[in-house]
């Protein structure tokens, strides 16, 4: 170690006892200020009313029966109406415009803060948006759900292509008047990653891509292969369940907070975070990591939500600071956390309980092995971390030439196919396999991309903790997890949406979004794995 | 057969065709006129957002985890108060007004009447009752079902007594809103049937009264017993839903149309009829009937419910008459039809198929005798039907007593235990099984007594298919219920809420409530059952 690493290393370790001391405490609402209070009255009926539209996406989701599909529609067509109503309430202007600038000085908290910045963001949006189109756009969704479901049941995209098309134009329609400077596509980006542009989206992911794509040729020149034949097998779907509901209850899923159902995408939702945080997983009677990897992955969305102070229940500011944000707990959960040896130390003995006779004679570090297999697929949600974001680049070129108009929605099977022959080497017999696999399209476009910032803040975050935590792996392998929940929860899930996402990634790990940590993270990782001869 | 006998055969005859040919065709609204298409459009909005309400609380009974209990009830309040709001909004108010005399004349529609008659009624009890009683009730309510829950659990009637007090309280306040010209029980009554009042039910309970008590001492003196040995053993839980699910099937109950899921007291409820409309069952694992019985008579509910008329759905005249005319239904599927030997000849194929260890050496006159058992006991759910009403009469009385402050709440437990030994000769052990055993009085009174008014019609409707169908009997037993379901569809379920109970019993019975068809009704059957001496 030079004086200059001893130095930088002193005033990391310096920072960090300040970032924890600082951040022990969640700010409070300054409730004697009749602002404030007023405000959080108007939020909180909101929040009410838009976990009760969650909670029917999630029945819809997971029980809704078919027939229910156009009654649905127009309930949800319903919500969406009276919620638009109450963000563009005249009052609600009055209070958060009055508020903007005052609530920057004392005696005002970052809490007020967050609430009037987030207000403020609904308040904006929605007074762009008419309740017309607001209550056709959910009409449409629920519509396009039922037939993405069946159209991907059936490998069928054109029964799929009029309700994408529809989708298509009501998304344009949305990006024109919310505005955007240079491209279109841009305005919908920033609804789920506040300020996110394509510009800056572009030069974040081109180190991914670049060390995505010479990894992955490094590792297929390298001849070394990873066996990964001890994850298939015949696991029954009962026994699966178990393990989920054990490696969710390790990980400090809360099931009082919370329940587990099934669904053919797995995701997760929330009917009024921190109580009330449930998740799906999908499985698979042949492969065991198409549940557990979605259970950890589900976990670490539903421990984020579950992790908000109760300060901020039904407000704005409650759950995830942004899209990326939640998906950086959800990766650093099921990749960085639940692909590594360390923590399959702890854990490896729920899995050869439960599946004794797939798993006597397999030790652990041959299954953690096996789960980081490099296998260039057709299927995101199976892809592994080095061809992962590849998978994101063909959905957000794809996303960006749709809703700017250079390409056709009936163009979409053949350019798909294309592009995963040319980026990934894999082409899809069927479009099931191929441009149905997501269920992302029924609703919008710029939410995908938030799943590789995910990896990006997700490799920053886990570089802090390696730093925090310097007896990491051995703390890991004990298979108490605890510490880096109680960690996480107390700097980042317990703060909720108050501070943005370039603010709470300072706050976390002392810098801005720097993509160099997943370059090196991803690198890291695989060199090791595929014994690689290391670059530096 | 007397001549007297013949003529009067002949006119029900006439009648009985007159009626089909009636009531083939629902009338449709006549949305030509612009105040009722802005009626049908106001209605619509207030149709969804209670589909979601009834959504929310579904899934409060089936799925939501416990930590949810507030974040849930102030969700509940959000719903009430807009429903309310959207109840009393002064245009609902003028086109109601304005429309109900008119109506009344072509060219409009029984449709159009039946609209303007249950939108009036909504709109009068909402102006009566304001948002802020609406939304206390709905916290309080969605308390006192957790510790409801919680007290069963526990026996512990102390712990539920304090929310049943803020119920008794909230509920008289809504009667004297309400208002009512003899007792203040009467408003709450016309609530769920409209137009009974506690002097009609006293005279319409006499006969039921007299009729089970008589039997049941005839019964009890003939020392005739029933063998039900053959229902109780051990019965997986998976494989009763399996056998609950064909049971539904073949009553024709539509599964892309609905669900079923568990409860601890079975429900069904629907979110968007005829559409989307679920039930629950709960299981025993030693006794059999406790499943498959609870599946059959919501079954009767549902099957109603999904029979409304698609003309009618999103409007308040959509579903059930009433909540007397709705438990006729499930009455008359459950113990008319599905405590009939003719019933299981038709059926029991699928219960020695599920269950053959079981029943491969039962008979089935065995096993339907054996679900006719009758057992002064302390559950209501699972009495036989000498007894049942027995018990509705118990809840009244304390229902009446309450809300008209004639006793305590405290006094409760002492007052059921020794009612039930007056009347069934029976003691609860403790407060599980005794006074907490219903979830009924966790949101309101005045509903029990639907349930008895209800088989006084489910025998009246019997009455009636005996005379459309003299091959009842042999029709049932050959397996295929569709043409009690197509009857009674084509009758009486199209028509949704389009007329009141009274008038309904008319068109389908052909007069109005008459509590002999059940004296007749009970005593026929269980002289047959029990052996005894006719009494005429």
């Amino acid at each position: 170690m030079t004086t200059f690493d001893y130095i930088l290393e002193s005033r990391k370790l310096q920072e960090a006892t300040m970032l924890q001391q600082e951040s022990k405490t969640v700010p409070e609402f300054t409730r004697s200020d009749p602002r404030i209070s007023e405000l959080l009255e108007l939020t909180h009926e909101i929040a009410d009313l838009s976990a009760v539209s969650s909670l029917a996406e999630w029945d819809q989701n997971t029980a809704m029966p078919a027939g229910a599909t156009e009654v649905r529609s127009h309930q949800m067509a319903a919500l969406q109406g009276i919620l638009h109503d109450r963000w563009t309430a005249p009052r609600l202007g009055e209070l958060v415009n009055e508020l903007r600038e005052e609530v920057q000085k004392s005696p005002f908290s970052d809490a007020d803060r967050g609430l009037v910045r987030e207000a403020l963001r609904a308040y904006e949006q929605s007074t762009k948006l008419p309740r017309k189109l607001i209550a056709e756009i959910a009409q449409v969704q629920a519509g396009s759900f039922t037939a993405w479901r069946q159209a991907r049941e059936q490998s069928d995209f054109a029964r799929f292509a009029p309700w994408l098309g529809r989708t298509v134009a009501l998304q344009r329609e949305v990006a024109d008047r919310l505005g955007y400077s240079e491209t279109r596509y841009d305005a919908l980006l920033d609804q789920y990653e506040p300020s996110m542009t394509t510009r800056k989206l572009d030069a974040l992911f081109v180190p991914v891509r670049e060390t995505s794509k010479n990894l992955l040729q490094c590792i297929e020149a390298s001849g070394n292969a990873v066996d990964a034949s001890c994850l298939e097998g015949d696991f029954a779907e009962s026994q699966q369940l178990v393990l989920c509901e054990r490696l969710l209850k390790g990980m400090g899923y809360d099931f009082s907070r919370g329940e587990v159902a099934r669904s053919p995408h797995p995701f997760t939702t929330s009917f009024g975070s921190p109580f009330d945080v449930r998740l799906t997983v999908r499985t698979d009677t042949h492969f065991l990591p198409t549940s557990i990897m979605a259970a950890i992955h589900e976990g670490g969305h539903a421990v984020y939500e579950q992790g908000s102070s109760p300060e901020l229940v039904r407000t704005p500011v409650v759950g995830g600071a942004s899209m990326g944000m939640h998906e950086s707990q959800s990766r650093l959960w099921e990749n960085a956390i639940g692909r590594s040896e360390a923590y399959w130390q702890g854990q490896y003995g729920a899995v050869q309980e439960i599946f004794p006779q797939q798993f006597a004679k397999v030790d652990v570090s041959t299954f953690a092995r096996a789960l980081n297999k490099v296998q260039p697929s057709l299927i995101r949600v199976e892809a592994d971390e080095v061809t992962y974001n590849l998978h994101i680049i063909v959905r957000f070129e794809i996303e960006k030439a749709l809703i700017n108009s250079d390409i056709s929605v009936e163009s979409l099977p053949a350019l798909w196919n294309a592009k995963y022959r040319e980026y990934i080497g894999v082409e899809p017999a069927n479009d099931a396999e191929g441009v149905l696999q997501d269920i992302h399209w029924t609703s919008g476009f710029g939410y995908f991309p938030t799943y590789t910032l995910g990896n990006l803040y997700a490799a920053q975050i886990f570089a802090k903790l390696g730093s925090v935590f310097p007896d990491f792996d051995a703390q890991l392998a004990s298979g108490d997890t605890g510490f880096v929940l109680n960690w996480l929860r107390e700097h980042m899930y317990a703060f909720g949406v108050i501070y943005e996402p370039e603010e709470l990634m300072k706050r976390l790990t002392g810098e801005t979004p720097n993509p160099q940590y997943f370059a090196r993270y991803l690198t890291g990782k695989f060199e090791k794995i595929y014994n690689l001869p290391g670059e530096k």
